[in-house]
């Protein structure tokens, strides 16, 4: 029989000790993502993976919001964040700050998220508008395109989703 | 440069080439989730696996629903679903028919899903209530747990985040 966990049971970190611990090297980019549902959830994962810092570009919404508060619980405090008046300027930042950037959309000469290499570099992962995906623009501005498989019917994934696999993707060889 | 591919470049499929291509052993199993946005969102994740059904559990909404559809754009009418009054009786129904049955919890004697062997045999897989998660009863009656690891502050994953994860991690061999 397994029985669950109690929440105290669970010995997760304190909003302090997450502040002092290591993070992986990876950033999450929001180019103009338009559901403060989907950015708090994308907060909440960002917390679990101990992913480093997340930038919320362009019309993302941003901390201290209630919409955003109903999905991240809380993990708007831990979880590191930055706003950009364009996600251009994200990637410019992030290009002089020597990290790998790349869009998380469905292009041509995009890698199959189940043949993407990650070691351990510094590296950006930019996620699309709900509607409109991560603007051609910024798309040519990345190093390059990561394409998470797709067999059904629709077009693409819930963004929230899309970063929780593609996190799950890169990181689950080093959690 | 990656030119992002148009919708019509996706080749995507129909809903009838939907419904007789081969699918995955895969059950997704929601019980008693609330919100009808991760439910939606859910069929969406199962189309794009090619999941063979999901079974929703008690007072888990069922289509057609307006909120569903927000989130599942359209992946109602392909990806195949039936409601159980309990989700025990769902789990009954998989065993009868030679389903091996994973909660994904945070549980004693879990399986870290980095360490999950997935082949190909008849699997389903529970996800629970946001609040209460699998209930205690249902994950006794599975043949075990699976746990996301989670490094950070929060307590669990969004639930339809849960589910793209472990599908992604399940299916990524063979996609």
């Amino acid at each position: 029989m397994s029985e669950k966990l109690k929440n105290e049971e669970l010995e997760r970190l304190s909003v302090e000790d997450f502040k002092k611990a290591p993070k992986q090297p990876v950033v999450v980019v929001l180019d103009n993502v338009r559901s403060l549902n989907n950015v708090g959830s994308v907060f909440r994962t960002a917390d679990a993976f101990l992913v480093e810092e997340i930038f919320l570009c362009g019309l993302t919404g941003t901390p201290p919001n209630k919409e955003i508060e109903k999905t991240a619980l809380g993990a708007t405090s831990s979880v590191n964040w930055r706003h950009f008046k364009t996600t251009a300027d994200a990637i410019d930042y992030l290009k002089k700050n020597k990290y790998v950037c790349y869009a998380v959309e469905q292009a041509k000469n995009s890698i199959s998220l189940n043949n993407f290499n990650y070691q351990s570099e510094n590296i950006a992962l930019i996620f699309g508008n709900e509607v409109y995906g991560v603007e051609q623009e910024v798309v040519n501005a990345c190093d390059g395109v990561i394409e998470i498989p797709q067999l059904g019917t629709k077009h693409s994934f819930n963004i929230s989703v899309s970063v929780g696999i593609v996190l799950w993707e890169i990181l689950r060889g080093k959690l």
